[in-house]
């Protein structure tokens, strides 16, 4: 299967992540990897801190950070190949045949951003072993992809408690 | 925090288990109730197999599966039963102030089959001690719980496997 998580509401990641927790309680192999984590301050991540604990997930963190947003001025040359860097890792790891389930966390935001081109992920889709399913995250995904996806579920926001001034808390949001 | 995801798309229960990754992974003791789950074939179930590899993860299954609806014609009394069993436990773990995330999945429909009676949900939520985040999943979450919820996302359905005739996926769906 070909899965979409996006929207602009909060769990597109969550659910990939529960996705995974599945897979590997069947003894799936699973790898991760994430296209904006990075060498950004993600040290206390939850989600890096359980992976090590499974030996049948690899969690890879390849992105920069948001590009040009959020404060971000590094030159959009290290954004690419950063995400380039993400996608071959991917490609190979897929065409290898060894994983049931991979998932291209936040691979959306490097598309919407041009950091990725689209045909580079029509082939990886169209290629990828009948076996493994891969789950893409984030938000606006563009709409080719809805098309070729089996399942697609929008995240909605219908309250968030960014907007109450509540930040972002350990276990939930990281 | 109180976390509700709802709506008729595919991801709400697996962001609830998202969210318990990351928790487990931050070393934080979890709790999660399934009010749907239970006797019901689920012995093939993939949280509940990677649930017993985690010491700080409780996972109860106290459903009796959907009440009157695909071939179950289980008495209602039992259903109700079930779901009152499943909140009372809850309820009990939330006081003991020893959870950091409770998880009650499928609650939603429980409460729209009137299996249980809002007043106990708000009573829990009003109870619940500060550090325990609460996440409630299931189609149909009422608007009062929209109303005292911190974060509400809506799963909205865009497409969905199972309308082209796949039936639902290891790893994936269970």
């Amino acid at each position: 299967l070909v899965i979409v998580y996006t929207g602009n509401g909060k769990g597109k990641t969550s659910a990939a992540f529960g996705n995974v927790f599945r897979a590997l309680g069947h003894g799936m192999k699973v790898l991760v990897v994430q296209f904006l984590k990075g060498d950004w301050g993600y040290g206390d991540c939850g989600e890096q801190k359980s992976a090590v604990r499974h030996k049948n997930l690899q969690l890879v963190q390849c992105g920069r950070g948001f590009c040009g947003i959020l404060g971000d001025n590094k030159p959009r040359k290290e954004h690419r190949l950063a995400a380039q860097h993400a996608l071959d890792l991917a490609q190979k790891k897929i065409s290898s045949g060894a994983y049931d389930l991979v998932v291209l966390d936040e691979i959306h935001c490097a598309l919407s951003q041009r950091l990725l081109k689209s045909k580079q992920i029509v082939r990886l889709l169209k290629n990828k072993p009948d076996k493994t399913h891969v789950i893409l995250t984030g938000r606006g995904a563009p709409a080719w992809l809805l098309r070729v996806a089996d399942l697609v579920t929008e995240m909605k926001e219908i309250k968030h408690p960014f907007r109450r001034g509540i930040t972002a808390r350990r276990g939930i949001d990281y």
